[in-house]
């Protein structure tokens, strides 16, 4: 029996409790940035494990390093563990989240537990290790600013030589592990818009400058972005997601605020939309004379996949033959962003999709109330990891 | 001495108490539909005299008949007496608004003070009137529903041969009375529009449909009515006040909602922005396959200034040739709105306008927290309209 | 029998000429700026009465004084004569147009023969006139540069102390006589915008930059001036009258030519048009990285009618009780220019409009090629205003 | 030798002959639909070859079958011959183009030099073929309708196993061939949209329907189709070409006439498109109240190489080590359309692009008057599609 074949019936063993956890925690969630209770329970899961154990960041992170008995290279996973301010619908599970407006509704919950229980599990082999393994749990995925980010700047990259992650995808069957080479989900930035012009009567408009107009104009003006400046080809998309222009029926507004983000798969369109942005509100300014202020933050990265490492990974996973896993399928680039780019952007890194769908015939989509995965994705990807991981550790590598 | 004369030396001698009337209900303002204090006090006023009290309509309405000893028509005396939702300025005065938030910043306590001592004095004089008086002190005239509208449907105007109604005005100068022939204030029609399309996440915006996109151009739209579907040489106005789509930067809006009113001189005017208005709805909603509810209410009327009565009241103000009135000028039609146009739809109706700036060479526009008046516009009011009405109940006419 | 009574007999005498000039006229109309023939018609008429014919100002223009026997002042009569590029329908008429896509589609014909014979009965009774009658021939009124401002540079109102014009008016009937006090037609713009971008393939608008894009948004943020940047009580628009982007369908457009007027009705709004015109090119320019040329010219003025000369015309039509004249009335303010507005602007005049309908239960608007007038208007405008002539040039004023 | 080198030698012994028809092609440049000097070349150069020439379809196809000796597959090669309205800049070259404003600006002149030379060798070696040959010489490739549709129509495919085609590419080096696997160039589908409203005067809009404004709009909300309505991952474009509003500034335009053409490379996002286009339609009717006629043609489809007859192409070509041809790579998909592609809709096919950049340092981009190839390329084209050629009919297959 190799190693990897070991880990796995060690995991298969303990599925139970990645099952146990991940309910515990879809009990419990925790909006980004506020994870304590989260930190407390991963920091209590290491406390009698030989392992080294280290709060970082300036947030709720937690990094373990795992050493193995032998030299080699050393892999990060990571896992994020916050929730989204969305409330569960009324499922009559018994693992409902118990905080209201919260909700694990994109799978954290799952990430973590599989996680925790493989790196038990791999400390467990660490004296057959060649290498080192460090786990991330890494919180603040979902909200600026951003926890990778945050983790990196602390130095969780430290002498990593590769980063793994996965994210659990309920638009994928059960048993399907799917991939991306090189550019694989959108990088974003974010921006919002304030617009002031003069307040004054409805009656009277010739004494006021109204930035309800002014700010009409400008989200119609920022349609030509994606629809004549990028290449048709490139991936591009610019959404104004807040116009607060709030006020009475008969009062010309003075001041509106838009806020908004746009999404691209190559830095260079995102270059492409920041110049344009910037001159379009000094577009807007000009053209009716209202004062336009534009903040704009570049937000996530681009997640590039090392097609060199990724296509390792899935030979190693097709190799392995694991029975849970029954399609291995590049997936395709992803329209969302993911703040695991950040790792990429340092080291050459890979992130898995593992299919979660439940199969009721229903969608059940990522950041929606009644979001559902199959828990049986909690092994899969704790096999699909774990191999993946032990493949790179390998000796002769 | 005629009769007006020895009224007008009257009103002379209570000046004062015009003047402590007003500063009390200056201190005591009170915001429309709620005018409960306002109206205690003006039963108060009344309590002792000598006339016919009535509420009157489903809010604080107040209805006086002074019966002349003469036979005569029935002429219509209406000053308001609602507030606005104005915080006064830190301006030190002594009657400052008690009321945080609420202020007398149109000057409807003025309008109320000085027909409340007019009216005492022409019960004084009753006998030798031919005709009769009704004093009207009317509440919310500042927001619909209008209490114009709902004295009118309680009767207030039955058997009324002509209504006079006056407002000071800050824009002239003390001692100027102002008058305008036929279509003199706008009239109004409010509006609320309601565009659901569907929300979603930011980076997919094809399994969206963007509301905030489509109320942007919807207002776009609007535009047009002014600019190209009006007579240039009519008065329209139109104003979108109020452009909810709040929320966050990376969501798709689902559905924003519009407030807005329009302002016309001519009723015809005001139908072809009715049936545009709908057309531009029922556009946008093919044009961008989103819902669009139109709540549209005709609500102020435009107000109708009988010529030969006015022409009537301004040259009898000429021929008395009152010191305090300096100039007697033709005040040209004006933007804003005013309720008092519902009496005119019903009655051969004028509306005067009462000089009251402060003269301190700065603007004091009525409606903002700095509004101020020179108190001697009370009198000069009170004699003016005073006047008038003796002018009208004249036994030749 | 008064000299004004000698003059309409010799008038009523001469209506059959009047009326074979006009058919001469209208059978032979000439554009703006071309109107060679039209001039040597008029020279030739002039040839053998008794008074001083001159050329004047750089095109067709033909004035004649007419000096009184009597000191007095000088009064201009002006009629203009140009034509239209209109192509007259089919209607039968012996006098149709001869000058296949020109009509005399705005009346000018009828000024033209009502004004020659009237300046030949003008001179029959010249030794009886105190002052002098300067009769103007104008060409141009219809295109820019205009005929008016030609003649005016050229001296054509040195001493004249009024000037008198007429228009028929195909919207009143037969009989009527209208006028209108101070701003009576709307002053004009012309302006011609130029957008310049980028060509290039339609398959790659990301090299490109769009004209036609940026042209449309020109045009919509263009609506805004009326809409919201003018008095609503303010007469205003704004027409794009040509927009130029004509190309192939696969190609982006390098460049589109905009062209169009405004009108008012007050001198300050024409300057906050073109304020505001050059605002908008700016902004479009900043908007869209463009370059945005405009070419804006202030071309006829506001037609002012002398308020005290105009009622002093009204009041003497009105005492004299001219039979075919059946009503005199204030005809309220016109949409439309009148390069009439110039000699306005440099000295007290008026101009009367004299209905022409034909009454057929159809409508004949000017510019149209079914233009038709009823030819009695040309005695009624002649009788008008030798009329109001012989009123201004009594020896009492 | 092999055949397929014997096939090469003669080409290398044929390049002084292509590059003579090449430029007698060049200098005598025909539009599409028009070329008939071309079509009566192409049948003399066949006319004492031993071959099957056939005229085919509506146009000036021509079709030469070359049977070879051993029974085998039946491959389509296909050259177009059609030139572009351009001029040719005044560059010198004893071969300019002698029929001013047309050019083969694009390389189809390259194109059919090339085949002709490869199908007269392939005659020379046919009795060594396993299989046979189809020389399509297509027109119209340039300018709807289509020629290769029309060819299609005519039977060209009937028991066609595959077609094989090439373009020359001044954006790739000389030596450099190109591929690309599935969709490869844009599918296009044209438009033209005629807006008609109400004609009338500047100065008094309120009476005329202005299909300037309406179709300013009209491109204004098109822009939306590509920002919000087609997921930002897939290739879209939609671009209006013509804006056809041409008049005089001061008439309201009654008809406006849009052309435009769109870009997609799924047909999935066609329909999309085509029913947002239909809808925004329906929708600026309802907004302005005007008539909206959209003529709407798919066009060209999306190009699909085949991916397996591609890879064997390119392996093929590569195994061969042709020593002009210094890199084959995937060149990616294109902006640009290629009526190629409804071949492949019908039949296995792939597109090869042949570099020919004369490498002066300046761009000489296809479809501009300064469009420039190296000629060496010519025989480049000759071998790589005569050797992919021999290896398809390679009798083992």
């Amino acid at each position: 029996m190799t190693l990897a074949a070991e880990l796995r019936q060690r995991l298969t063993n303990s599925e139970a409790e990645m099952i146990q956890i991940r309910r515990h925690l879809h009990a419990h969630p925790e909006l980004s940035h506020q994870e304590v209770a989260t930190h407390a329970y991963l920091r209590q899961f290491y406390q009698d494990l030989d392992c080294q154990v280290r709060d970082l960041g300036t947030g709720q992170g937690v990094v373990v390093d795992i050493q193995g008995g032998h030299p080699g290279p050393k892999l990060a996973l990571r896992a994020d563990f916050d929730a989204l301010a969305v409330t569960e619908e009324e499922n009559g599970l018994a693992f409902r989240s118990q905080n209201s407006g919260v909700m694990h509704a994109c799978g954290h919950d799952a990430h973590t537990a599989y996680l925790l229980v493989l790196a038990q599990q791999l400390m467990a082999l660490r004296a057959q290790l060649s290498g080192s393994i460090r786990i991330i749990h890494q919180p603040a995925e979902e909200k600026a600013p951003s926890g990778a980010q945050d983790l990196i700047a602390a130095g969780v990259l430290d002498e990593v030589d590769r980063v793994l992650g996965a994210h659990v995808m309920s638009t994928m069957p059960l048993g399907a592990i799917g991939y991306h080479l090189a550019e694989s989900q959108t990088g974003r930035s974010n921006f919002q818009i304030t617009i002031t012009g003069k307040g004054g009567h409805g009656s009277m408009p010739q004494l006021s400058n109204d930035a309800i107009v002014a700010g009409s104009y400008l989200v119609v003006a920022l349609q030509t972005i994606v629809s004549r400046r990028i290449d048709p080809s490139e991936h591009a998309s610019l959404t104004v997601g807040s116009f607060d222009g709030c006020g009475t029926s008969n009062a010309i507004q003075q001041t509106v605020t838009l806020k908004g983000d746009l999404r691209i798969m190559k830095e260079e369109t995102r270059q492409v939309i920041h110049q344009q942005l910037r001159q379009i509100c000094r577009g807007i300014e000009a053209t009716f004379g209202v004062q336009v202020q534009l903040d704009l933050q570049t937000d996530v990265p681009v997640l590039y996949n090392d097609p060199q490492f990724t296509q390792e990974v899935v030979a190693g996973l097709k190799a392995a033959q694991i029975p849970e896993i029954t399609q291995i399928t590049d997936f395709g680039a992803q329209d969302p962003s993911e703040d695991f780019s950040y790792y990429a952007l340092q080291c050459p890194s890979t992130f898995l999709y593992v299919g979660c769908d439940v199969a009721d015939g229903q969608t059940h989509p990522h950041h929606s109330p009644d979001f559902k995965l199959d828990e049986r994705c909690l092994l899969i990807a704790a096999k699909a990891v774990g191999t993946a991981a032990l493949n790179y550790l390998k000796p002769e590598k």
